[in-house]
């Protein structure tokens, strides 16, 4: 409390708050995101933000993370959810009797995660996430529509991307062939990091490890492959005839046809991308901006084997992608990457002059009825304050309505960008402002 | 955990959860709702879920109340927001040097209340909430378009309702001019329960406040008074002088006036009602559902002197309405009034019928362009056990692809509902679809 009594207004901080002409291209960001799930008939949930804790802490067998929200309620232990994935796990066990398989769903809404605050990291952040889950198996088709989906909402968003993908077995099966598979997680870990600690700290540790040189640079070669489907597919199908590596190969062939026939532009092959998580089991996949590589993945997913494992027996495997919308809203925003948006929605501020607020209203509901966002103007500032607050709100169109335009049924219609003004029936004010 | 491992699956008690298939039905409430808000020119803002607790408790002096969602994260003192006006309030003195009054803003979001789980009481719950803020001073057509709202959202949303409209003014004038000032609250509080307590109990608790058996049916009287504006501001006009009291009732009456202007349907004055909380100065709604009384208030609102007077010295008047979503989105999916909902939302599905996949996802890939809600049934399931699918799923067109008509390119377009089939051509298809 300062001095006056009064509580300081201020929010938590890592907490997006955007400007109300923000918040308006956020949410047409969100729409957008929705329309490309709902044509390609993904259905949404809303799963609760709060979860018992036995469920988001199933994976880690109770520890709680220090990134958690978590507190106990009574003698009700609940967390903040971290993401939507174990959320849906949870519900698709629930459910699974009243499901249709495969299952795709979409969720689209805020997750926790109570990290140090940084610079581009938020606590409080939107996901988009749209999954496809199959009960006992799922084709691959379903790790191209998901594909699919990064393309065309992209696309939608008007942000080009290039999808970079892989399939996890690859990577299994080479580290198989090489007499490594007890150590391929950790291989993987590394490998996943090559870019960032260059490539003489990742053979450093991949010594330590016990991997001979030899295959490092087999490994690390094949990691470093990246480019057209068919071309990279051709490179790489001899090395190994392991059957999880030629299992990798064959489910890229099937996904990079599927890619061609869908029309699914900007895919590219890319052994690199691993997804550090031993979640993935199979295709894994990241969009980059080519643009802003600063910007890092944009969007990322894919196929996992089972989804609700710490839930029930049956077997739901599935594959899904995610874009962290909060954080990538953030980096168009800082890099003025955003669509233009003006400070105010309103199409056509009504302007009364003289005695003449309740015809301006029954104007105003006339467009509204029209779908034009239009607004009277009803405070008791003057009109010469009235008309530069609507330039200053950059509202397009403003309708002066005096005593004598009431008479005639014809009002001032004037144009705010080119300063013309013209005197019009409502018909036609409709006309010049749709 | 379960004797296999598992944890059992499970949800919070009292945190709303749908199928897809209504929950397609909830977000096309939403964004009806958020369709009204906007043409009628209010934007979007989208304060974060956790806020300071000395924000949220700042009325309450610190005191934490049992509703409350509260913790600790590290040294941080942090609670769900329980409604969308106290994050407002610091918003709006937050940042008031940048927005333009009056505000109009809306926000669509989730509120926590803990209380004790009941039929019909959410512990999670949507408010869909529109306030016009005003600085230093905000005049009466505030008012008449938060009625406006009402009128037009519950018209969009095809639920038909009745606006209950007064003004706490004149019981305010009433008091004084009975001289009893001091006791107003309490008598305004028993006022409001009348209903659920009956007359002859609202009598005593009078009583007991001091009130005199002839003021008592003086008040009585008067919040029994319901009926059209005109009629009842007759009625009542009268009664006392008192400035308070007539206030309230010019305010009523330039209030029933821009209703007729505006042309905003279905209100009646009601002075009984009083909306329990000190929190409103002025206007008061309720908007009940003629053909469902037990629903009681689907939305409410009012005005408020001061929006934000715990966090800034600046006097921000305000009148908002707000809806509780979930609530009534459960009362209406409990009596049957949910419009129609298909189990799946797909339009067209597409069947491979032998090698014929990829022209599926071809074709699938145009109806989708066009906004076709369609998908490829790739499932490894038999022919006939997919249109039954179809069929269980409420889908209304399924599309056959065969290796003859992929050669013909004229494919058999199935109406699942009429039973008929036909060979059309894709552009064909796509006319009927539609």
């Amino acid at each position: 409390m300062n001095n006056k009594g009064l509580v300081t207004p201020r929010k938590l901080s890592g907490f997006m708050e955007l400007s109300p002409d923000k918040q308006v291209v956020f949410d047409e960001m969100i729409d957008k995101i929705k329309k490309v799930f709902k044509t390609n008939c993904f259905m949404p949930i809303d799963t609760p933000v709060l979860e018992l804790s036995e469920i988001l802490l199933a994976k880690s067998g109770g520890a709680i993370d220090k990134e958690l929200y978590h507190f106990k309620k009574g003698d009700t232990d609940i967390c903040m959810r971290y993401d939507l994935t174990v959320p849906l796990a949870r519900y698709v066990a629930m459910n699974c009797e009243n499901l249709f398989f495969p299952f795709k769903r979409y969720q689209i809404g805020k997750v926790y995660r109570g990290e140090r605050a940084q610079k581009g990291r938020f606590r409080e952040f939107y996901q988009c996430d749209a999954d496809i889950i199959g009960n006992e198996s799922l084709p691959i088709p379903a790790d191209a529509e998901c594909v699919n989906l990064i393309d065309k909402v992209f696309k939608e968003l008007e942000i080009d991307v290039v999808t970079h993908i892989s399939n996890r077995n690859i990577l299994f099966g080479l580290c198989e062939a090489l007499g490594l598979e007890k150590e391929t997680n950790e291989i993987l870990i590394v490998l996943d990091k090559i870019n960032k600690i260059g490539r003489e700290n990742a053979r450093e540790e991949l010594v330590r490890l016990g991997v001979k040189e030899k295959d490092i640079a087999t490994l690390v070669d094949l990691t470093l492959k990246c480019g057209e489907f068919d071309k990279v597919l051709k490179d790489i199908e001899k090395i190994t005839d392991n059957e999880c590596y030629q299992k990798g190969i064959r489910e890229l062939k099937e996904l990079g046809e599927l890619i061609k026939v869908m029309g699914i532009d900007g895919c590219v092959l890319d052994i690199g991308i691993i997804r550090g998580q031993n979640y993935y089991t199979g295709t894994v996949f990241e969009a980059v901006c080519p643009a802003h590589p600063e910007f890092g993945t944009v969007c990322g997913g894919g196929r996992y084997d089972n989804l609700a494992g710490y839930f029930t027996e049956k077997k739901l495997p599935g594959v899904g992608m995610s874009i962290g919308l909060t954080r990538l809203f953030d980096l168009l925003d800082n890099n003025d990457l955003l669509p233009a948006h003006p400070i105010s929605s309103t199409t056509l501020c009504i302007l009364p002059l003289g005695d003449t607020l309740s015809e301006c209203f029954k104007l105003c509901a006339f467009f509204k009825e029209q779908d034009i966002y239009c607004e009277v103007n009803y405070s008791e500032r003057s009109f010469k304050a009235k008309l530069k607050e609507a330039n200053k709100k950059e509202i397009p169109f403003v309708l002066i309505v005096g005593e004598e335009e009431v008479k005639h049924e014809t009002y001032n219609l004037k144009n705010m960008k080119t300063g013309e003004q013209f005197t019009l029936s409502k018909e036609e004010i409709l006309k010049s402002v749709k």
